[in-house]
């Protein structure tokens, strides 16, 4: 029993296919995956401290249960996250991450328009937190929320 | 001054292209997420809750410092944490994300050597909470940790 | 050099007198943490899903800088957190703690009045997460922003 | 309906006593919070990075279901986490929070003896990260997890 689970988390851990050949996905180029969970990516508007962005869930971002992926989510919490403290006044670098955290509140379907919100919550000389909010265009629905925190003085040491 | 930061946040959003056309991006296959997140993956010891991997940095998983992305250390905190709860007796589903959280603390370059420890915290008949951490082979030292909780009874309502 | 830190980190955490004796700590009544944190909290608009509190910083909850204690504010966006899921129809526990996350973004000094507005994100039939944030009434400055998940089907094993 | 569970909302919130009266608490020294969360722990170990402490359940920390409360819990997080910073070689402030984050797993109940461990997962000039963990100590069973993030470079600007 327990092997045949063990079995299976090594099987899902180790396969790659999915009708891409490991060749494909090892020749990729240099900083493939920005624009692999970006694409198709819309700003709908921006101000100073905050964007609203709109996509439509694609295929290549889908998990088992054909659902937007959590890892693509928080990835999209990390790219929308930064480009929101870039529009403040007065900041010239997007820093390094700290943290992020992310809460699933509902799935997302392949095909559904989906609404990403980022506001700065505060961007200071050395620290920016701001808040990343997931919901369904059309029903309005909260897809998931997260926070992500980055330290900006990246010239002087972490 | 403002309005070229608001410019900037916008083509940041926007660009995608990065050796890769969109067409290409558009036309990648259904879930195709994982394998790119994954290729390379190799699982070094299994038991139950507790998975040891392995990676080396690949390029397309670069972000712009030339490091692993951020989005793709916690896309990999979702499947190495998902993994995990598998190896648990009597598991036979690994639910639905909660929460992630991942604490950035060093930079991983292209070609290093990364392990991914995942252990179990904690799983129950409804909620589980794993701990995934990321270090450098060679030096030791933690390049992330993160935390990932799934709702596991999900044929009942969320 | 680092002796002295290992003894003045023992030292922190091991005393405890501040104007109070250890016998009135050790005396204090069950379940005596609640009305410590939360009282002078006041309600100034409760609607379902919604809870927006105000309350003078009290002297009690300052840390060693004279600030709103970080530990004091989690346990706010514990008790506040708690209280709006609450307020949402048709629920009949406010369940057990699966996760609180904590940003703190400004400090709140003695005799400020801030005000701590909780939003339900979603409350379901078994998982519950909402917002909390703290501002300063007069500024309007965000002080900390967290997150609060609770699994609310407690009658069911967690 | 609804209506019932506002009222219970607002008086759970607005509600004080517990055997002590809203003078007493309002009358509670200045900075009283941490030796009320803190008194009765005792440091079993200390060396740099790493700090082991444990504790009595106390009657004044529990929540309703007589339990460690999970505010409590959290700012535990916090000073055992500032601590652990505290024992690092060159290390001179224990800085300003950033995030507080907890997972709770298990109960821990009055009387029952639980260990608090901490380890610095990082310190940097500027940021630090620790993790905090609580186990019953007869049964080793984690009751939380948690990690906590200092920004130590505090004389210069947020």
């Amino acid at each position: 029993m327990s092997k045949m689970n063990l079995e299976s988390a090594k099987y899902y851990l180790e396969k790659t296919s999915s009708g891409a050949s490991t060749e494909d996905i090892d020749s990729m180029p240099f900083k493939f995956f920005e624009p692999m969970i970006m694409s198709g990516l819309k700003v709908d508007h921006i101000e100073p401290g905050r964007v609203l962005c709109s996509m439509i869930v694609p295929q290549r971002l889908l998990n088992v249960a054909n659902s937007l992926h959590g890892g693509a989510t928080a990835a999209l919490v990390d790219v929308v996250g930064s480009a929101v403290i870039m529009t403040v006044d007065g900041v010239t670098t997007t820093g390094v991450s700290v943290e992020i955290n992310v809460s699933y509140l509902d799935a997302a379907f392949a095909g559904d328009e989906i609404e990403i919100e980022a506001k700065a919550l505060r961007v200071g000389k050395a620290v920016a937190v701001v808040t990343v909010e997931f919901r369904n265009k059309k029903t309005g629905k909260i897809i998931a929320q997260g926070r992500h925190t980055k330290y900006l003085a990246v010239s002087s040491k972490l």
